[in-house]
C-alpha cells in the first residue's frame, strides 16, 4: 500500500424531503448566487423546494449551465457574482451543474484569466464557499474537490482539483431523480462504473480495502443496472444508485492505491470533438483499453473477472476475454451504442485525437505508458 | 434506506514515516499536551519520532493514560493542562488514549463535573482542538467522534459522542504496529470484526452499498487474521488491518442504517466489573446474542452466512447455526477464550449486568428489544 493523505469535509445530507434543511445550512446573512442547468428543476419541483426553503435569503439566479459546463458560459456567471457581492454559491444539478459552480468558487476572487487555473490547479490560492443540491447520479462531483470544465474556442476538455472546492454540504434526495430520461440514467451508470474502474482496474494486491470497496459498488451496480432502467421511481434503488455515485468518487476507494484514468483523458478528447455524452464516450473506450492493457493488467483483470462476474473458467487469457466482453454488454444493456461507428464518430476524430497527445506528449495510465501509439490502438478497436 | 447525515472531518495521514509530517500539521505557536499510556512507545521508537517532530514546540506530556481510561486519571490531566494554558492536545497510543484525550478536550472547558457530560453528551458546548497518533488498531476511535470512559468509582463505563473530538487529523503507520503483543492483535481484531457486525447484523434489505462496505471489510479481516497471528512484520497486512479497523467505525457504514450496538453495551459492562479487555468482552458475548436474536436478525444472518463464510446449507436454521459456530471459531482461532467460565466469570458479574439494566430500565439493540431478560438469556448462553 502506497502512503497516503485522505479529508472529505463535505457533509453529505441524504434523503427524502432533505432540501428543507437549506434552511440550517446556510446562514441568513450570505449573499447567494444558485446556479442552474436548462431548466428541468423547475419541472420535477426541485426549483420550488429551494426557494422554499431559502425564502427570506439574498439570492441571484444563475441559469443555463450546460452539459459539459463551457469556460465561455461560467465567465459570465464569474462577472454576475462579483457584481452583486456574491458570497455564497448553491448548485442545483447534476455534476456538470456543480462542477461549473465549483469552476465559478475559484474565479470569482480570481486575478487573471480563470483557464490559467484550469490548465494549472497549483495557482489557485482562494475559493468562495459552495455547497450543493445534486438531481442527476453519476459524477461525484458533489462530494469531492474535482471539476471538469471545457472551452468551446478551442474543444477542449480538462480536469482541476483543489481542496477548496469540496462542497461544504450536498444534499441528494434520490426521489429528485425520479423524472430523469432513461439516457441520463444509462450515462450516470456508466460513468459511475467507470469511476471505480478508472480506480480498481490497475495493480492486484494494493489495498484488501479499497478492492473490496470498489467490488461492492461494482456488483451494487450490475444487481441495480436492469431494475433502475425498468422504473426510476423506486425509491430504495435510486437511494442506493444515489450513494452508489457518490461513493465511486469521494476518495473513499482510492485510498493508498495507483489510478488509471486513460479512459477519462480518452474519452473527454472525444466528447470534446463530438459533443458526446460523458458517460457515453467512456462506455466505449473502457473496454477496448482493457484489451490494448490487457497485460499490464493481467492480475487485476482475473480479480474483476472472478469476483465480479463469477467467470470461472480455468483459461485466463478466456476468463479476460469473457469480463471483457460482459463489460461492454453490461453498457450495451442500457442502451448505450458502444462502438464509434454506431455514434457516427468517424476516422477523423481518431486521428484528431492521436495527434493532439503527440503534440502534448502525453501518456496515460497508471504506469504512464499509454503512448499515443497505444491510444490509437484503442481507439481503432472501438470503431 | 433512512434519512441520513455523514461528515467526517479527519484528516487521515496514513503509511511509513508518516510521523514526521506532525511538523506540518500543528502550527507552531500551539501550546501542545501530549498525552500517552503506559510507556511502551518509548521502546518502540515512537516517542522519539514524535518529539523529533515537534521540536521547537511547547511541549507537556502526560503519561499513564490506562486501558479503558478512567475519569479518575483523566481529570488530572484536565487540570494539568488547564494549569499549563494547553491550546492543543495530541494523543500518542491506541483507541483508549486517543478516547481519554477526547474526554479531556471536551472537559478543559466545561464548567461542572465533566462525569456529566459522558452521562449526556448533549451538554457538551465547547471542545479543545485534538489530533492523533494510533499504534493498536481496534477501536476507530481515530476517525471519528466518539469516546468510551470508565468510573472506577462506581464500575460504571459509558460511552459520549460530540462533533467537536473527531480529531483534525489522525497519522496512521503501520510499522508502529510490529512490536504489539499478540493478544492485542487478536483484541484488535475481534473488536473490529464485532463493530462492523454491530452495524451490518441487523435488518437485510436496508442499504446495498452499506452491506457490501461492511461485508469487504469483514472478509478483508477474515483473510488477514491467520496471517497477522502468525507474523505483526508484514507491512501490507498490517496497513491493511490498520485501514480496517479505521474504516470499521468512522461512519462510513453505517449511512442510512438501524445500528445494534447491544454487545457493546453488555461488554461495556463485563469490563466495567472485571477489567476483562473490551474486545475479549465483545467476543464471549456476539454469537450468544446471535443465537438469542436469531429470529429479529434472521434475514441478515443468512445474507451474513452466504457472503461472508459461503455456507451454501438449504436449511436456514442449519446456516444460522454454522455461521454462529464459525463466528465463535473464528474469535478462538485468534486465541481468545470465548465463554465466561474460562476468563473466571461467574454467576455473580452476570446478575449485576441484568440489575444494572433492569434499574436503569435498559432496552438494547436495533429494535430496542433486548430486554434485561433477554439480555439474562445472553449471558446464560456464554457461561
Amino acid at each position: 500500500m502506497k502512503n497516503f493523505s485522505f479529508k472529505n469535509p463535505t457533509k453529505l445530507i441524504f434523503g427524502k424531503g432533505s432540501i428543507a434543511q437549506l434552511t440550517k445550512e446556510i446562514p441568513q446573512d450570505k449573499r447567494i448566487m444558485i446556479c442552474f442547468g436548462g431548466g428541468s428543476v423547475k419541472n420535477n419541483g426541485v426549483y420550488d423546494q429551494v426557494m422554499n426553503a431559502l425564502s427570506g435569503h439574498h439570492i441571484i439566479e444563475f441559469w443555463g449551465i450546460e452539459p459539459n459546463p463551457t469556460y465561455e458560459t461560467l465567465i459570465e456567471a464569474v462577472a454576475q457574482a462579483r457584481n452583486h457581492s456574491i458570497d455564497f454559491l448553491l448548485a442545483v444539478g447534476g455534476g456538470s451543474v456543480i462542477d461549473g459552480t465549483k469552476f465559478i468558487a475559484a474565479a470569482i476572487p480570481y486575478a487573471n484569466d480563470p483557464w490559467e487555473f484550469v490548465l494549472d490547479d497549483s495557482k489557485i490560492t482562494k475559493t468562495f464557499p459552495l455547497a450543493a443540491i445534486l438531481t442527476l447520479p453519476a459524477t461525484g462531483s458533489e462530494m469531492n474537490g474535482g471539476s471538469v470544465i471545457s472551452k468551446l474556442a478551442t474543444k477542449e476538455k480538462y480536469a482541476f482539483h483543489h481542496p477548496g472546492v469540496f462542497p461544504l454540504f450536498s444534499i441528494l434526495d434520490p426521489e429528485t431523480c425520479y423524472s430523469l430520461p432513461d439516457y441520463q440514467i444509462a450515462a450516470g451508470i456508466a460513468d459511475t462504473f467507470v469511476h471505480i474502474l478508472e480506480q480498481y482496474l490497475t495493480t492486484a494486491g494494493q489495498s484488501m480495502v479499497m478492492d473490496r470497496f470498489a467490488e461492492g459498488l461494482l456488483l451494487t451496480l450490475i444487481e441495480l443496472a436492469p431494475r433502475l432502467m425498468e422504473n426510476h421511481q423506486e425509491y430504495d434503488d435510486m437511494a442506493n444508485f444515489m450513494l452508489t455515485a457518490t461513493m465511486g468518487l469521494n476518495g473513499f476507494i482510492s485510498m493508498g492505491i495507483k489510478q488509471d484514468w486513460a479512459t477519462h483523458m480518452i474519452g473527454h478528447e472525444i466528447t470534446a470533438l463530438t459533443g458526446l455524452t460523458h458517460g457515453y464516450s467512456l462506455a466505449i473506450v473502457l473496454p477496448a483499453l482493457m484489451q490494448v492493457m490487457r497485460e499490464d493488467k493481467k492480475s487485476k483483470l482475473l480479480q474483476y473477472a472472478e469476483r465480479i462476474w463469477n467467470i470461472t473458467d480455468t483459461n485466463p487469457e478466456t476468463k479476460i476475454n469473457t469480463a471483457i466482453t460482459k463489460t461492454n454488454n453490461f453498457f450495451r444493456s442500457l442502451g448505450i451504442k458502444t462502438t464509434l461507428s454506431e455514434n457516427n464518430i468517424g476516422e477523423d476524430v481518431i486521428l484528431e485525437i492521436v495527434h493532439r497527445f503527440q503534440e502534448r506528449n502525453t501518456v496515460l495510465g497508471e504506469n504512464r505508458n499509454i503512448t499515443p501509439d497505444k491510444v490509437l490502438n484503442i481507439l481503432n478497436l472501438c470503431k
